[in-house]
């Protein structure tokens, strides 16, 4: 039962990006949320080092207007795959999940490839209407240049 | 319920082309049905300009024929990856539901890659013996060559 | 049900290959287990001619020594994307099941790319803890060259 609406609050947040309604991105998201980006090698090491850190949700919402203010850069596509969607655990009032996700980038002149390749590590709680993440940990195999993280993942 | 019987359409519908079971691929369609492939662009711009466009099963079978027939070009291997299969909605007895798709091709030195990624927009009725694609519309994010699409996606 | 616990099954699967827990793999099979690794083309002839070939659990955790022992190369990341997980029928005590992955490196410069994509035709058996796998062939799209296949599949 909560493994069928983990797994549909990930399609909805994939849905959602790839869609490019970015406005409706922090939507998915508890009030005191983090929202992390960071290379698996700092994971693995346990160190700090993070290609981009939110500490609670009006920084997403800054985040959102900031794009859409400032992005002059044609948009290219984006299409989120996401694999091995599992409960991994309980604390108190949260559940743990992992997932796979595989970003994949179309450009300008159409040619689609690979842009991320990574896991999702998650801490999920029930609100009044749904699922939502209260962190959201994105550990990225692939060594992302910072410049180009304009989206979320 | 439902959602799980349109999961398992997708994959059988992957599974029968992956297989290159070309003939099972109408059964999949009911008599009345549109398989449309078009450009993400087209489709965000509703504007027209198909890549293929069927309007009715006869036109699937008279597909299958003539690539059985006609396709002298060495077999390349294909397989389809689906993912964020959801259930958008019900239009009288029709079923509205979206998927993301990855078609990896295998040349014939062995070599796989990104052949197309996109999304299927379908309408799904119930028929006497399962789920039929009434309307399966491929929206491409990767611009295909006209040529290249022997294989339906 | 039973399908539920299959699509647990080669998710746990992926996420201990991925996580490089090589030590567990060998749990994943029962003491009479094969895991065979063939090229698409030798599977579709019926021909013999396996990558690898392991005939009981007991090779499978000399593998798994011998690459814990000797791998001296750095490790790349690995990723595994599993799709089209069906149940395809059953012979006696066994499940039949097939399944479409992708597994993606990421090499050390961080770049990721699509390293096998193929098949895992399965025979499935139900243990005192939960499934095991009685034989799992993987069926590649890709031709791999041998030498690189240090990690299993």
């Amino acid at each position: 039962m909560i493994a069928e609406q983990v797994v549909e609050l990930n399609y909805r947040y994939a849905q959602c990006l790839d869609d490019n309604r970015l406005s409706d991105w922090p939507g998915f998201f508890t009030e005191d949320c983090r929202y992390l980006i960071h290379p698996r090698e700092n994971f693995d090491a346990r160190m700090e080092g993070y290609w981009l850190y939110f500490e609670n949700k009006r920084m997403l919402r800054d985040r959102v207007v900031s794009l859409l203010e400032v992005n002059i850069y044609p948009i290219r596509r984006e299409r989120r795959f996401v694999s091995n969607v599992m409960l991994t655990g309980r604390d108190g009032d949260t559940w743990l999940a992992r997932a796979s996700y595989m970003l994949v980038h179309t450009d300008n002149e159409g040619r689609s490839s690979i842009f991320s390749v990574g896991e999702y590590r998650d801490r999920i709680v029930e609100s009044g209407d749904g699922l939502r993440f209260r962190e959201r940990q994105v550990i990225a195999d692939t060594f992302l240049v910072p410049s180009h993280l304009s989206m979320p993942i």
